[in-house]
This record gives C-alpha cells, sequence and structure tokens, in this order.
C-alpha cells in the first residue's frame, strides 16, 4: 500500500492528502436540508448530510489527488450513525482508487491495540468467515504506550501490506508541552552513572520517538519507503527538517497546512531530495472552501468546484515553493 | 459523575471497576452458536455474542461493583456492529445504576478533541435537536499532544458534569519507554540557560504529565475528587505512590490488577488515606473467570457465575491488602 501511495501521489504530481473532516458547520444547507427531510433533524440526518457532502466533494476532487484522510472523530460525534457513513466514505474513495488513512489516531496496551488493528487495517476470524471491519489503507497511531502498543499494529500492517504514521511532533500550538521536553540521554547506557559527559546526547521527546519509528519500520520496507511512517505538523518546519534526517525512510505525514498556519515555503524541508517522502494535508482549507473569500464566487451550491480550485491551487503553492528550493 | 462514581464505590464497599473487554475467545460456545444462529458467521453474529456474553455477566455483577469499564478497541474489531453493541453495553450498564467508563483513549488536536468529547461525553446540535451519541459517563483521554488537546474534553466535563482519566503512567511493560524518560526541567525558565544547578528537578515525563493533570482537574472539582482524574497502571506501586502525592485530587484508574500481573499489595499505594482516591480494574480476570483453573467448577454454561465469584475475591483481596496497610 505505501507502493501504491507513493505510486499515486507521482501519477497525479500532488503530495496531498485532503482531510475529510466534515463540521456540520461547513456543510451547505441545501445538503443539510435534503438530509433532515429524509431523517429528521437526527443523528442519522446529521451523519447522511456528512455523507452527501463528502460524496459531491470526491466526486469532484479524485482525479486530482492520491489520498485521502477521513479524521474518525468528525465523524464518532454522530455515534453509530456517524461510523456507518465513516464506513461507507472509507468504501467509496477506495472504489475511486484513492488511498485511504483513517486519522484515528489509536493506541493502547498490546492485546487492546491488536483490537485496534485489526478492526481497522486487518479482519477477525468469526467462525469459518474472515470479517472486515473498517478497513483502512492506512491510519494514525498514537505512540505514548511505547514499542508494545505500537507492534499489534505493524504486525498486522505485515500481513496485510497497509501502514501507519505514528505521531512523533503534531501540528497544534501545545504539541510542545510534552513532545519537545528535553530528555536525557540514559538509554543506551540505563544503569550507567549520569557522569555529567554526556549533554551532547540530550535532545527533546519527538526525536526519541522520531528514532523509534525508524527503528519500527526498518523491518517492514516497501520499495522505497517504510510502511511505518510519522506525522509531523507543518506548523513546526524546523523540526520537520531534523526529523527528516532521523527517519529518512518514513513517508511524512504534514497536517496543520492552511488553515492551521503552515505555509507552502515551510513544506520544503519534510521532503527528501527526490521530491517524495512527505504527504501534506489540508482538510478545512478544501473540504470548506467555498466559505473562504477566494472561492466564494462559487456559492454553496458548487461547495465542490470551489474544493477543487482549492485542490489546485494547493498543489500550485507547494509545486512553487520546491522550484524555489 | 465525580460524586455518583464516588457514592457507588462507598456504597458497594469496592473500589473495583470490570473491564468489559470480550474477545470471541473468552465467550462461550453455546453463546456463539446462538449467535450465530441467528444473523451467521459474520460481524453482526460476533457483536450479538458480545452483546449476550455481556448483558449475562452485568446481569449477575451489576449489584455488587460501583462501576465497568468497556474498551471500545474490542468493539471497534467487528466494525460498525461492534460499535452499535458497545453503544447498546453502555445504555445498558447505566439502567443498572452502574457508572460507565468508556476506555476509549482518544487524544488529538482541540478542534477534533471536541469533537470526541462531544461524540462520547456530550451532543451535537442537529437542527433544533440536541442529539447524544456514545454518551459514557467517563473516557480515559491520551495527553501526547498537550494541553489543547485535552482542555475540549474538560470543556464537555464541566458542562456535563461528567469526567476523563489521563493516561499518565500505563500498566503495559513498554510503558516506560517514553513515559520514564527523565526530562530536564525547564518550563519554569524555559530561556534561562541550563547552568547544571537543576539536576534536582529533573524528573519523568509521567510525574509531569502528572502534575499537569493536577492543574487541568483543579478547576473542576466534586465533592472531594476532580472530574479529571488519571490512569496509572497496578503494575507500578512504586510510581503509583509518587503519583498520588502529585495529584492528591485526582481518583486514579488503576488498570493492570489480576491478568497483567498487578496484586493487592500493590494497590494501597494508590488509594488516599481514606480509603478511596482508587478503582482497580480487572478484566480478563472477572469476565472470563470460568477458563481459570479456580472458578473451572462453574463450567462455561455458569460462567457469568463465575464472574460473580471472581468479584467477590478480587473485592476480597483488595480489603486484605487494607488492612494489612
Amino acid at each position: 500500500m505505501i507502493n501504491k501511495l507513493i505510486r499515486n501521489i507521482q501519477k497525479t504530481g500532488a503530495p496531498i492528502v485532503v482531510g475529510l473532516d466534515p463540521m456540520l458547520s461547513y456543510i451547505p444547507e441545501h445538503l443539510q436540508k435534503q438530509a433532515y427531510a429524509e431523517y429528521g433533524e437526527t443523528l442519522k440526518g446529521a451523519a447522511e448530510a456528512v455523507w452527501l457532502f463528502n460524496k459531491e466533494i470526491i466526486d469532484h476532487i479524485h482525479d486530482l489527488i492520491p489520498a485521502v484522510k477521513p479524521q474518525i472523530a468528525m465523524y464518532e460525534q454522530f455515534g453509530v450513525e456517524g461510523m456507518i457513513v465513516f464506513q461507507r466514505t472509507v468504501e467509496y474513495c477506495k472504489s475511486k482508487g484513492l488511498v485511504v488513512i483513517g486519522d484515528v489516531k489509536r493506541g493502547d496496551i498490546g492485546s487492546t491495540s491488536e483490537a485496534y488493528a485489526v478492526g481497522h487495517l486487518g479482519g477477525v476470524q468469526v467462525g469459518s468467515n474472515f470479517c472486515r471491519g473498517f478497513d483502512e489503507d492506512f491510519i494514525t497511531v498514537n505512540p505514548y504506550l511505547g514499542s508494545d502498543g505500537v507492534k499489534p499494529f505493524i504486525k498486522v500492517c505485515k500481513e496485510e501490506k497497509k501502514g501507519i504514521f505514528v505521531l512523533v511532533k503534531t501540528s497544534n500550538p501545545s504539541s510542545g508541552e510534552f513532545q519537545d521536553r528535553i530528555v536525557k540521554e540514559t538509554a543506551d547506557g540505563a544503569d550507567k552513572e549520569d557522569d555529567g559527559q554526556n549533554t551532547a546526547k540530550d535532545r527533546p521527546l519527538y526525536e526519541i520517538v522520531g528514532e523509534k519509528v525508524a527503528e519500527w519500520g526498518a523491518g517492514c520496507m516497501g520499495d522505497d519507503y517504510s510502511y511505518v511512517g510519522a506525522v509531523v505538523g507543518a506548523t513546526y518546519p524546523e523540526q520537520g527538517r531534523i526529523l527528516r534526517k532521523i527517519m529518512p525512510k518514513a513517508l511524512i505525514l504534514v497536517p496543520g497546512y492552511g488553515a492551521q498556519g503552515g505555509k507552502g515555503a515551510d513544506l520544503v524541508h519534510f521532503f527528501n531530495e527526490d521530491g517524495l517522502g512527505a504527504i501534506v494535508n489540508s482538510s478545512r482549507g478544501i473540504i470548506a472552501a467555498y466559505k473562504q473569500e477566494e472561492y466564494a464566487k462559487y456559492g454553496a451550491e458548487s461547495f465542490a468546484e470551489a474544493s477543487r480550485a482549492a485542490v489546485a491551487a494547493m498543489k500550485e503553492d507547494i509545486a512553487g515553493a520546491f522550484a524555489k528550493r
């Protein structure tokens, strides 16, 4: 699947993933009305509105992009009805040839991570049948519980030739609160006394997590990149530059472009010299483009055409940044 | 809800939460057959087997315990059908007067955490209706993204008088990989040069997270404990003792008892002098008790009676440890 993702990026010339993170407030009134007319002002009605919105956007942009990233929280907020539409969205995107990155940020102790892994990437044996749940191509994973919380995902990735992106340095303002903490290096000599000489090796937690990502990923390589990628926010380009070197074989999923403040020029640090190695996410900036002044001319009825124009503009912005590299 | 949880603990005399974490392999054959006869060897059949299993256990133990903790991953592994049974389980437990802690370990950037918070603890406005999704009483939260990933949960907790348990030191073997890293203290003087004099303040990451839990919880207190609790594994009693002092007003949810290796005697450190302050989880040890030699006499048909006996034994084990305190 990592090879398919890289091929899709090369084919479209767009290292872009569109975040399908629909808030009700993004969804044009005519679609909400249509959905509520059928299912009432209920969770089912809201979920239907999300589905109508997603489908029209996918239909308008699928040929321009390699991948989508539905944020499961935006579906989970509508309970079971939202989860049904999450699954429908995953299936529909796959039917259009898109790689689907489930932004689920799961992670737990070993046996529990295994259940998440089979639910999102693999399947469960029920009697004589092998049954698949949400069946995304990639998912995002939270590393706070350490290796034994991450390895069950990698096991399923190997079986299914799928992949994960591990949170390393997230795009949000307070990501540094724990991720940037300077850690005293004791891993290589945990039982050695600190002789005060090892200050040179002290480094932020995100670098240590990045090293683990490189280690976890070494055992499951696609042609050029590993099944194990990383999440590093566009809002932290300097950290992106460092992490790019620490994890040379990890595809970096870069959120935070656009609405969160990351700019095209910031992005070049996340890529390798071959122009690959990263895939940049934009959510609101694409799916709610019609609400921005720049695309207001499309109007709410043509919201999906505004999204298409916003994808084209994002592609140009990134290409422009590369040209100046 | 924190007050209700404390009252439930006092009423039952059992600082115990039962983890409803059903693996298919725990479910007696007769229940699996019954479910597959109705729905086939499908995800729906598997989910139905989980439901039959859960219901019989809840019916047999609800009067002995204050709370249950369904682990959502064990439901999510069955896709949408599993989520339906997760919701049914939450509702059924609440109807029995149990406090429900959704073990969901969610956490993301602010706007996304907000969606998780309304999906699990609050509700969404759909047109003129306020609609609730999974509607647990408490959930567990992953802190890796820092304050702005946690605060949206706290906001909803205040509105709904509900609560969260933040992962501080997890029970799994590799929890130390990141959580135990020794962090150089720079928070109070991030722009001061390290003069080599502040070694005394260096401490493990989990202590820093614990301090944040105390800080986040100070603004939303129930009568004696905060809406913001913490997860600290029974497998790390020494860290439990330290964290108990760092977060005096946080109820500590203690996983890792029983099957994961935590013992009654280890648990006293997690409690305050008043005998409150912690709630100890056991999952497999209770729900799959009939598979243990000690309870084999009940047989698979009477699995729920075995669970009831295991709850009574766990209660005694903890009381015995207190008596020796």
